[in-house]
Parts: C-alpha cells; sequence; structure tokens
C-alpha cells in the first residue's frame, strides 16, 4: 500500500537531565517517514524546508526509500527551528524557542504521483494545513491518520474539528483527549471523541503504554520499561510511522491489523527515545525490530 | 495453602468527586481477606479494632470463611480511623484526619491455629509491627508479601528495609518504588529494590496497570479503563488479596503463577474502585471474576 506522510522536516534543539544537543535534524514527518521506511518500501513525504537544510539528510531520505517529490525547498529561506528542555521526569517539557521560517507560509502540494495513496498520515501541524492536503487526494485514502496537540485545541479549535471528522484514526495523548472530550475517564473520553468522525481512537500514555478504541473494543499496548529513556523527542512520531508502516503491509486493515500496528508502533518509538534525535531510529536492522516486537509480546502474555 | 494476612481493620470517611461517605468499613486487612476468600476457603486475619467495631462485619467476615481468631477486641477502646478526600484526577488524595486509638499500641499475636501458613500478607503497617508477625512463624511460610507505603519511608526506613529483607514479595506504587530506589527509571529501581531482599516487586501505578520484576523478566498487567472510578480507597488491598488468594490455590508458585496472580489481583481491584468503600467488593459472585479475567486478557492480546 502507498503511505503519504504530511508533517515538518526540522532542527531542533534538546536538552534532557542526561545532556544537551546543538541543532539536529528532527520533525514530525522526518521520524514517521524513517520509521514507516522500515516497513514500506517508499513511504511518501510531503514537507518544506529552508536552503539550510543539509543535503545529506536529503540524501538519507533517499537512500531509505523515502519518496521527497513533495519536499519543498524554499531558496533564501530557513528551515523550521525548535528548542526545549525536559524535566526531570521526562514527561513534561518547556519550549525554550520556536522559530516557523518556512512553516509560517507553508502550503503543501501533493504531487500527480502520489495519487492513489492507500494510507494518510497527517502529521501534527495546523489543522487548516491538514486540511487541504486530504482536499487535494482526487480519491479518498483507504485510511486516513492523524496526529495532532493540544496547542491547536486551544487555538484553533474549530479547524481542528472539521478535519477530525474527515478521517479515520486519530491519535492524541491522555491530557489531550481529556480537553478535546471535556470529561475525565479516558473510556468516556473515547465515546465522545469517536461520536466526532474518526473509527479508531489511540491515546499515546508515554511511559505507560497506549490505548485503541473502536469497533466497540478497547485494546491495551503496554510501554516496555526501559533501564533510561535518553530523549522523548520525535517518539509519537516514530510510533505514528510505525503503525502506518505496519498496516501498509497487511492485506486488510482490520481491528487485528490495527493491533499488531499500535504493538510495532511502541515497539519502533521504544528505540528512539534510547539516543538522541533521529541516532538510534536510522541504526536498526529488521531482527531487531522483530525481538523488540516480541519483548513486547512476552511483556503481557500470560497463561 | 494457608494464607494468613496482617493489616488494619478501620473505619473510613472518604470525600471523592462524586460523593461523600460517613464512617464506613474499610482498612488494608478488611480489603485483602474479603478478596483473597473468592478464592480461598479459609484466610487467616490478624489485626484489631476497638468495641465501637460492628459485629455485622465480623459475623459477615465469618460467613465469607474468614478465620477471626486473630482478630483483637479491645474493650474501652476505639477503633482506628482514617479520613481522606481525593483530588479530581482521582490519583491522588488529602489526608484530613487520622485517629491512630487501637493501632497505637497494636501488639499482634499470631494464634497457634494460624501456624504452618503457607502465605504471609504483611500489609501496611509500621514496619516494626510487620516485623514481629514474621518472628512468630515457628516455620517460614512458603512466601512472604509485604505491602508497605511512602510515608514507612519517610520515617521508619532503617526499620522497613529490615523486614524488605525478610521478605519474597514487595507491592508498592511507582513514586514509592522511586523513593525506595533513589532513581527514576523504573527498570533500574526494580534491579535495585530486588537487591535489598525480595525475589520479586510489584509496582503499582494506579490506572496504569502494575509491573511485576523478578526472574530477570519483567511482565505488564494492563488497568482495565473504566467509566467512571469511583473511589480508589482499598484498590491495593484488594489488589494484594486477589494475588495471594490465587496463588494459594496454585501448586507451584512460579513465574507463570505470579503474572496470573497480578491480573486476578487487577481484576478485583477493578470492581472496587467501582462504588464506596467494600459495598462492590462483597457483592461479587465467581462468575462475573471470571468474566473480568477475560477481559483483561482480551486487553492486551495480539497476533
Amino acid at each position: 500500500m502507498k503511505i503519504v506522510s504530511v508533517g515538518t522536516v526540522a532542527f531542533d534543539a534538546i536538552e534532557t537531565p542526561f545532556g544537551k544537543t546543538d541543532k539536529i535534524v528532527g520533525g514530525a514527518c522526518t521520524y514517521i517517514s524513517l520509521s514507516a521506511a522500515y516497513f514500506n518500501n517508499s513511504p511518501h513525504l510531503i514537507s518544506v524546508v529552508g536552503e539550510d537544510f543539509p543535503n545529506e539528510i536529503i540524501a538519507l531520505f533517499k537512500e531509505r526509500g523515502i519518496n521527497t517529490e513533495g519536499l519543498q525547498i524554499k531558496n533564501g529561506e530557513k528551515t523550521f527551528f525548535w528548542s526545549g528542555k525536559y524535566h526531570q521526569d521526562m514527561n513534561t517539557r518547556d519550549t525554550l524557542d520556536t522559530q516557523l521560517n518556512v512553516l509560517e507560509s507553508f502550503d503543501p502540494i501533493v504531487p500527480k504521483s502520489y495519487q492513489d495513496c492507500d494510507i494518510l498520515m497527517l502529521g501534527n501541524l495546523t489543522p487548516s494545513v491538514q486540511m487541504k492536503v486530504i482536499k487535494q487526494m482526487e480519491t479518498r485514502p483507504k485510511l486516513i491518520v492523524l496526529d495532532t496537540m493540544n496547542f491547536w485545541m486551544e487555538i484553533a479549535m474549530e479547524d481542528l474539528k472539521k478535519v477530525i471528522k474527515e478521517i479515520d484514526v486519530l491519535t492524541i495523548n491522555d491530557e489531550e483527549a481529556r480537553l478535546l472530550s471535556g470529561v475525565h475517564s479516558l473510556r468516556k473520553a473515547a465515546k465522545i471523541i469517536l461520536e466526532m468522525g474518526p473509527k479508531y481512537l489511540i491515546i499515546k500514555k508515554g511511559e505507560h503504554g497506549a490505548l485503541l478504541f473502536g469497533d466497540n473494543n478497547i485494546f491495551y499496548a503496554p510501554a516496555l520499561p526501559l533501564e533510561e529513556v535518553f530523549d522523548p523527542t520525535g517518539a509519537g512520531d516514530t510510533f505514528a510511522g510505525g503503525f502506518v508502516g505496519h498496516l501498509s503491509s497487511c492485506d486488510i486493515i482490520d481491528w487485528e491489523a490495527m493491533k499488531k500496528a499500535i504493538i510495532v508502533g511502541s515497539a519502533m518509538a521504544s528505540f528512539t527515545v534510547e539516543k538522541f534525535g533521529i541516532e538510534k531510529l536510522i541504526e536498526l536492522d529488521k531482527s531487531q525490530i522483530e525481538q523488540r516486537i516480541n519483548e513486547f509480546k512476552n511483556l503481557v502474555s500470560f497463561n
């Protein structure tokens, strides 16, 4: 199946209790595409960067089979930059700096070769930009997955609700599920959110795993307790990449496929947090990934 | 197998966002024994109450097969009383009032008929009192399980560490695991705590499930997402009761038995939080419990 992913390709500067980076490559679409590329021959990417973006990374994308025809490179402009500092518990962070740069006027264009997309993965972006991509699809993709965050719920709730109505799978964290639904119980929140349009809701709970709601059913994907979470940046996007990557390899996208896809996404995310940025994500091989998925299986199996 | 449980039998007054109770029956050993009684013909209880404690509850204990020979009733004295108020998120609470009463001078006596105990469940109590019970056992029980809390880590850490050295299974929550070990990563914390003596460590994470560490292995028991958590009081003790109750029905207490026992404990706890106090816990039947355990199984199974 053909995957098209939309989202940022960016620079990050990250500080955690374990260390600090200068500008390194990040962005939702970077993590999504690199993660999906382990399960799909040619994930298609839509994003924008400035002329300061390193050619080696674009070369890396191509080497991994990622189609970059949808990557706009703006001459004379600078790439989106985000800088943040994680607190001791690694579950919360402060944004130190945000320079929108090329993102300010980002107008996504879906190349002709991206049409007939089966799975559209909309990474966290302004809801109206996400909508623009959906509108450009000549035939509706089999599955539209949307990631978003509390920021858009606070400043663009109406736009966000319009997009949510058009999609199949929504991925948010527990606090965002409570904010979007207005209720505290996640089970009740899921009911309310599923009535807004999507068939499935994934609630990401970081070190506490993830919940999948849909088909009148619930699935709980555990998180692997790690020796150390080194840098959580990109974990959610890596999860999304593994999730759509796995689904693209399935014959049918049903409840069983969704459950496995969440385990695959969780396994991929568990690698990303072990090092800074994309460092760990780009050095994996198939057997490591298989082994980690088995660890997830063993983690919850009992007789 | 014979179970002996030690802990409080008490009065609670509880306030949650959903309602408020006057004095109702609570206490660690109450929940442990009532929960264990669904899996064991005759759990043995050691505790102390005042003359104000209702005879009907003692009759209820006996009706459920609970052996109350170890329950001291102090004439002219009053039962331990605790009052607390839960915050909106139900994960944290404030203690409004604590009246130790009979608990202040509690000197547990192990009746002769309680000897040859297979599983000793030490509910949350002063560590030196927990130690007194261990010392009275003529032959060491096959399995000693200890529950404790941050309060004892703050005011009686040395005594607590001495008891921890003598036991097989420690049950605490995530914050307590961090406090006891001095490290943030639960995986690292588990390593440090297992070196203090116990063979197994259970880290309870409330609505995020529970982790079991031991035998160089990890198991993640999910929590069932509930429509509403009505009153979390006694959830941990109900968990412990289901845990030892299930183990007492096993031929061998090994890793597989421990995993299932944690699921059984989690299932029992998921009932307790649905109503105030012991209300839900005393109205269950075997088929409801089986069904809930199956829900836990389905919650995490995937192909």
